[in-house]
């Protein structure tokens, strides 16, 4: 297969982060690697380095409006290598693929953006506004030392972005079907319920605290928090781990854990939710702890000119009209939102993320980082 | 503390058989200690080895009734043994307590036993029946090659037992108070409920089970299943473990695992036990697999010679009067009671067994052997 020399150059810049085993929080280099090529642009390189997280900060021009790409080198650990049709960290050509861990998320969509603009500047060496890079190798981690810590150097110099793109594999059948304006909000709870232990022939002796719970579960998990509303699905609950027991068949446990996740819509706030959760708690009157953590309110980039851009550049270059969604897993985006930037999310096709295989079709490729640029063209020019 | 030559004797041997780790199946020797003052008596030894499982079958006389000691020579795990206050298995008087695994359930008894029916030889050596002794050093584990072994050799060759004494730890607050002449069923349930696994962000994609079970749980741990009767409490259904979920707070769980156990009366028979389970589950349209163990049926002795006897014996050893319960776990004597033996468990106080620091005041194992001798005064004079 012979590729355009366009296409060569993004699959090239891919292959040489995909062999960068940059899992999470470790950048690898790849920073270095896409610093250089923007230096080279013209770009002002600032690297944040928090705790153990990597950032790149770059941006081209001074002023207004600042179009802004971000995404993340790290990757999730690839799971048992013997298990992959190609070494993981050796990024293979095959089929029309290119394997390897981090070619759908996100290393081939950084080799996109890189192009996309080297290409741009080349074309409009005047465009107006600026153009940057938030780069961080703590996405798929604690989310603690990445994006949130750059965004919060930037808020404090007043240093705003205007539009964001975010290179998220937000595709799902093919390249450009889906582009995600928002994200549900995220909130979970470590649920712990105590009852009395003791020995199943002496039940009047413990409090089984399964038991306990059970009608408490059956109303949570048959509860309708809301009916989501034209952006956002139905605010979800889900279970993801219940446990309790020695593994003794004769031992009434003395206490049950569970774990379990809200994604919600804004029709729901956190402080809502929480407060029905803990409602139908004490409606049952169980003895419990039940530690919180809010992973991140939901947010939504109404039609604007980003979606606008976005949406014109998906239909030149594939001929396809995309669709906005706000369904999925949370991103990086939902800390970039809050400064009031537009965002959205537009990246290759998701099926093999976090898999063993990962891959990105080539000319998918090849593509995006076209789409890229004409989002740039649409937006600064 | 001095002791009475009586109970020195018991205390000597109990010590003896303490000083064997006999955990579970390993008799450790125990059972040829015991042969060896039965032999010294006139009686007939067999041992019978199944598997791993070691048992003696002792008999003195040939013709009916005949009265069977019942006990076992294994005992459960020390744990840890720097928690406890004496070596577990170098028994220790302190206190007027004997220390060491095993102490109350169930070599005390054992030693009271022998030492009994020395006593009780001596003084009545033309008494009439056999005395017989059933050994065993699998009680405490998966109850296979013990006592059911022994009974069905015993039962394939006509031999039956008329009256049997299990030495299990049936006193609660002081000896004899409790005396046990029956107990409930026992039926153990795995039960495996199938969802279908998926990303908390994705819940239309998934199946949760813990969702699915919750309110079928919730029907399973409110039912009264009877009422039990005048010689047994209730049924009592209890699950023992709950368990679905990978640990990631991310992921909805493809299976939910749940191990439950009844403990039920003669209102109820397994079979029945089982339909509502299933009737209850097929009725929340579950998908499931459940595997069944059924470890004994109820049983129950009635009024007869032996409750005489043995209510008789400790009223004139201790001046109190005992309370028949069929309430607590199982014990081997579900083994002998279906051969048509009219079945007791009479042993010491029951507070530490299984525990840190087992102990039995030395006093009662005096007394304890004083009512063993007196039921057999009772019956066999």
């Amino acid at each position: 297969m012979s590729l355009s020399a366009a296409a060569e150059t993004v699959v090239q810049l891919a292959e040489q982060l995909i062999a960068r085993a940059s899992v999470t929080p470790n950048d690898a280099g790849c920073q270095e690697i896409i610093g250089q090529r923007l230096q080279a642009l013209g770009f002002e390189l600032e690297t944040m380095v928090f705790v153990d997280t990597t950032n790149l900060w770059a941006r081209k021009g001074n002023s207004g409006p600042v179009f802004c790409f971000a995404g993340h080198t790290d990757v999730v650990p690839a799971g048992p290598e013997q298990a992959w049709r190609f070494p993981p960290f050796t990024p293979t050509r095959s089929e029309g693929y290119l394997f390897g861990r981090g070619a759908a998320d996100m290393k081939g969509s950084i080799a996109a953006m890189v192009v996309a603009v080297e290409r741009f500047t080349q074309r409009f060496p005047n465009h107006k506004g600026s153009i940057a890079f938030l780069i961080t190798s703590d996405e798929e981690g604690p989310f603690i030392n990445g994006t949130p810590k750059v965004v919060e150097t930037l808020e404090a110099r007043n240093e705003k972005i205007d539009w964001c793109l975010v290179g998220e594999p937000s595709s799902t059948e093919y390249l450009g079907d889906v582009v995600k304006n928002g994200r549900r909000g995220s909130l979970s709870g470590e649920l712990t319920l105590f009852g009395v232990q003791g020995h199943v022939a002496y039940p009047h002796l413990a409090d089984n605290p399964v038991h306990r719970a059970a009608p408490a579960l059956a109303v949570l998990t048959a509860t309708e928090w809301d009916q989501g509303n034209a952006a956002f699905p139905a605010t979800s609950f889900q279970i993801s781990t219940i446990q309790a027991g020695t593994g003794a068949g004769n031992v009434i446990p003395g206490e049950l854990n569970i774990s379990f996740n809200f994604r919600f819509s804004t029709e729901s706030t956190a402080q809502q939710l929480k407060a029905r959760v803990t409602a139908i708690l004490d409606a049952h009157q169980l003895d419990y702890a039940l530690d919180w953590k809010l992973n991140g309110n939901p947010f939504l980039t109404a039609e604007g000119e980003l979606i606008r851009a976005t949406t014109q550049a998906i239909h030149q270059v594939t001929g396809r009209w995309t669709e906005l969604s706000t369904a999925g897993g949370t991103s990086d985006g939902r800390f970039i939102a809050p400064t009031g930037a537009q965002v959205i999310e537009l990246g290759p096709v998701n099926a093999t993320i976090h898999k063993i295989d990962e891959r990105v079709a080539i000319d998918d490729l090849a593509e995006l980082s076209a789409i890229y640029e004409a989002v740039l063209e649409q937006l600064l020019c």
